[in-house]
């Protein structure tokens, strides 16, 4: 049986040592939002995911949800837990108070998400499809519509959903077909269907409401016309409970190699009344607040699904007793040596932990800044928290997703042949996170959104929120003695990105292709050089801890090994990265389509 | 639905132009086995396994095994598809015309196998075993049992399982329990409990042979107490046909994240009757010759699932319309461009490729290598060949079925959602291709085989077999014009490796950890090695072939495409790997282990 522990000290380090959390604190709304509530937030999350949610985690995998008589039924215990979670009021964590939420700092919202994800992704996409659409609906949602609809998400009591997708049309909406026509009372007759819509039909909630894209009938062609549409399951009576039924049903469940928790439903509209969400034909607009919300948050799976197979890993690590130590037994009494004795269990298990780490310290960078994109009053603050955040959506959206199923895989190895049977659950884990890198935007879609509208966006500019802080703290730490196993290395980390940024800005421009040729390895170099910064910046904080009485002292020399590890062992990628982007796009684009 | 075609032009490209398939065919035994005949039995393999094999591949995951009352009943369709794979002699193909026969030469009857693999690799488990088998039993058996046992396994009237691991050891065998007691008629009484046994029960065979590692009462401990044990589910009566039910019995079936065809079944032995094979206290170096027959199989599994989810992942890009070049639209008759025009979708498609085609030239080097030390009577030419093919053993087991992976999770990728459903099979490759790093020891074992066993050997004498002819390649073509876009990173990756050897040849000797710390980058690294030469020779023999007419024009210049791919973006990672061995064992060695 797999356990799990919410990671809490390190969530702790990270939110309250290495950002300027005082920073954070000073944001209006914010005062209240004291270390120590911040703490107390992060243990009631931790004991919900641990003792609520992660128990039924394997189980819901087993069950998988049913669908009868157009009715979906959850795995068993989500409905009680649904309702734990309402009451406990997650559901409200990030919403504004205006319409009941607690507007919990995103950072350590994003902190509760990953041990959301760890205990019970499956269960997790309920209420997270919700949040996006609290999202969208209070950016683009008329008066009347937000009074009705957002108290009820941001309870809980109702949920949401995304329709993008139709069978022919995923990445290209611009070929979507689902139709709306305008009625005499204001509201659209829509008609169509819709595919792989998490959440489309539960048990959980009394409503649903779903926020679907269609085309109005003058609509132009493409992207430029799709509208978006408010589309409840039942229709608000006058005192704003649930009235009839609408014309929207579940009318099929994928069958998948994983996540068997969640609900992916086949949806058909048939002349459903849905309101007009925001401006006709600006619905893809809309939308992608919605999206990029998601996007975040699916990065937050991966790295969810990461620790809890970690931790399963090491467990099995500790306790597995087999071979002895190539320098002779270590646990002479017993038949033979537990596995964590072995150098290449290590290495699997330090590089777990170095990509985890890592990509928790970037995960809270990259929330305060969209902390202080939605709280400050400073609109300058602001506009450099939004190219920030809008250049690292995707890098993390990818980097947390990739690295997710490639820390899944490594936890079944470390299992060996015990790693492949599905009582152990961590081949579990493997199956859950490998949607990850295909749901809201594939990690080619990501890629491709960093090097063509992130990278060249008034000519760099984004980037330079990112280069900004990294180059000014190397030069600023160049004569930090304890820095010096690894400022040269992201130094030359950082070089390869620029080289690989230049070499992209001088070619792209003459051949689009040279783009998309970079893209994947550009987004992972992205990435390795984001992390060895936030490795790079934990170690300056650990350094002078290391001496420390206990357990504290312990955690920072850990910090300390894992930053090298990662300088080490891992960061080295980068040169061959580099490598490949530089071969350009010729090879692959003069490849003969019909010789593959 | 998924669909399979054998890649017959390029198995035939390796077998007959890659190599001298002059030396194949002068071997004793093999004057037979003509050009012709060789097509002929790859003919008749495609269209058993494009026919008969794959279409119940995807059935058979989702029935499944059923056990009931002690009976395995394997998935719809297997049982008849058994008795073609036994009517058309394909049980026999590897072995000796001494048992029935046909000792087809190895390098074609490891094409077969990718075959088998692409197409059913549940399926192809349950004949496969009685291979390793034979092996066994052929090198280790008295006469009398050979005579009983080998004609049956020979003609798959019986098959057979590797009966090794046990719930609290796999790798480390030297704490199995399963005891043996002498009998007064020279038989043994087997007890014991195994797990993990592939077609240890099913419903194919009329019996099933065991062979059983077990401890003699007077055994030393470990492995040195080890001896083998031959146990038929149904003891022989003297006419050889199958008589009394023997005291083993399969008491469970793992549930399993893939190979859902396959039993891997729980045996328990009760005092059953078995024979000893070979000498007392020395199974394991019996069951080796086992091990590393099918080490090289599982290799071929994962090269087999690669090519099966290439195929499927190139006719989907062909297929799915989804947005436009970056160069603007390339179909524009149709509402969008096929996902191949996209460089990233290219680009995974020619990383498969890449890694799938090199694999396979690499499978055949092997291969004739083995056919060498099984068939000539030229005793240097024999020991060489033992030494390469056992150098080649891990690297071929380890790279392949890893590679296998990665190929299946790029396959789902280029599928986006729709990859994630079970439907398109394609998730169904991934699940099944990942037991194979993890079976026969797994890939961190195969590394530890490499780095601690062979290199070390006779100071370095097994990679000697493999260097010699890498660095004489590249100095004898050195002035071939047409490898100039080749032979510099060849060289520069063969660098790599020599000085990743000299890094471990230098430290291991003083600090075993060292090489554990290595083992996994150097087998990856070695195996970039051995792929960019089989791409280098491939080029050689491709490049004066480019423009002749029509369709076989096609096929070398694609060859020549791919070989610079893989040369320019996936060989440069041999330079990280060879840092992260550079930086040694110690940070991962002095990371407190209660501190993971």
């Amino acid at each position: 049986m797999p356990t799990y522990k919410a990671p809490l000290e390190d969530m702790r380090f990270v939110l309250h040592e290495l950002f300027d959390s005082t920073s954070r604190a000073v944001l209006p709304g914010n005062t209240d939002f004291s270390r120590d509530l911040i703490d107390s937030i992060l243990d009631h999350a931790s004991r919900l995911t641990e003792d609520v949610l992660f128990p039924l985690n394997q189980q819901g995998d087993l069950e998988g949800c049913v669908l009868e008589n157009g009715r979906v039924r959850t795995p068993s215990g989500f409905k009680k837990a649904y309702k734990i979670f309402c009451d406990g009021g997650w559901t409200a964590m990030s919403a504004s108070p205006d319409w009941g939420g607690q507007a919990v700092p995103i950072s350590v919202a994003m902190m509760v998400d990953e041990m959301l994800c760890s205990s019970n992704v499956a269960f997790a996409l309920y209420p997270g499809l919700s949040r996006g659409a609290y999202v969208a609906l209070s950016h683009v949602g008329g008066e009347n519509l937000k009074e009705i609809y957002l108290p009820n998400l941001v309870s809980g009591k109702w949920s949401a959903t995304m329709c993008l997708t139709e069978a022919h049309c995923g990445t290209d909406l611009g070929m979507l077909r689902t139709r709306a026509v305008p009625k005499e009372d204001g509201s659209y007759g829509i008609s169509g269907d819709k595919i792989f819509i998490s959440a489309g039909e539960h048990d959980l909630t009394e409503n649903i409401i779903h926020l679907v894209l269609a085309r109005l009938p003058d609509a132009p062609a493409g992207v430029r016309g799709i509208s978006m549409f408010l589309v409840p399951k039942f229709l608000p009576k006058k005192d704003g409970t649930p009235g009839p039924r609408n014309g929207v049903q579940c009318t099929a469940l994928e069958h998948k190699m994983g996540i068997h928790g969640s609900a992916t439903c086949t949806m058909n509209f048939d002349n459903a009344t849905g309101w007009l969400l925001g401006e006709p034909n600006k619905g893809l607009a809309g939308m992608f607040t919605m999206m990029n919300v998601e996007r975040v948050a699916v990065g937050m799976q991966g790295l969810g699904i990461a620790e809890v197979a970690y931790q399963n890993a090491v467990l099995y690590a500790r306790e597995r007793l087999q071979g002895r130590s190539l320098r002779g037994p270590k646990a002479p009494t017993k038949p033979a040596d537990p596995i964590i004795v072995h150098p290449d269990i290590r290495r699997m298990l330090l590089t777990m932990r170095a990509y985890i780490e890592g990509c928790r310290a970037v995960a809270c960078w990259v929330g305060n800044e969209l902390e202080v994109l939605q709280k400050s009053d400073d609109i300058d603050a602001k506009l450099m928290a939004e190219d920030f955040s809008a250049l690292m959506t995707p890098v993390v959206k990818a980097l947390f997703t990739d690295l997710g199923f490639e820390i899944a895989s490594l936890a079944v190895q470390v299992y060996g042949g015990h790693g492949y049977i599905r009582d152990h659950g961590v081949e579990q884990f493997l199956r859950d996170a490998r949607i990850s890198m295909l749901y809201e935007g594939t990690n080619g879609v990501q890629a491709l959104d960093l090097v063509t509208r992130k990278l060249p966006h008034d000519r760099g500019r984004l980037l330079s929120r990112f280069f900004g802080p990294v180059v000014g703290f190397i030069e600023q730490q160049s004569q930090n003695r304890v820095l010096e196993p690894f400022l040269p290395q992201l130094r030359r980390a950082v070089e390869h990105l620029q080289s690989a940024t230049s070499f992209i800005a001088e070619n792209a421009p003459s051949n689009h292709d040279e783009a998309g040729a970079a893209s994947a390895e550009y987004l992972r170099l992205f990435g390795l050089v984001a992390l060895a910064f936030v490795w790079t910046r934990m170690a300056s904080i650990s350094a002078p801890r290391i001496e420390e009485p206990g357990h504290r002292g312990k955690f920072y020399r850990a910090k300390m090994r894992t930053a090298q590890f990662f300088m080490d062992r891992l960061l080295p990628q980068t040169g061959a990265l580099l490598a490949a982007i530089q071969s350009g796009s010729k090879i692959m684009m003069e490849f003969e389509d019909t010789a593959f």
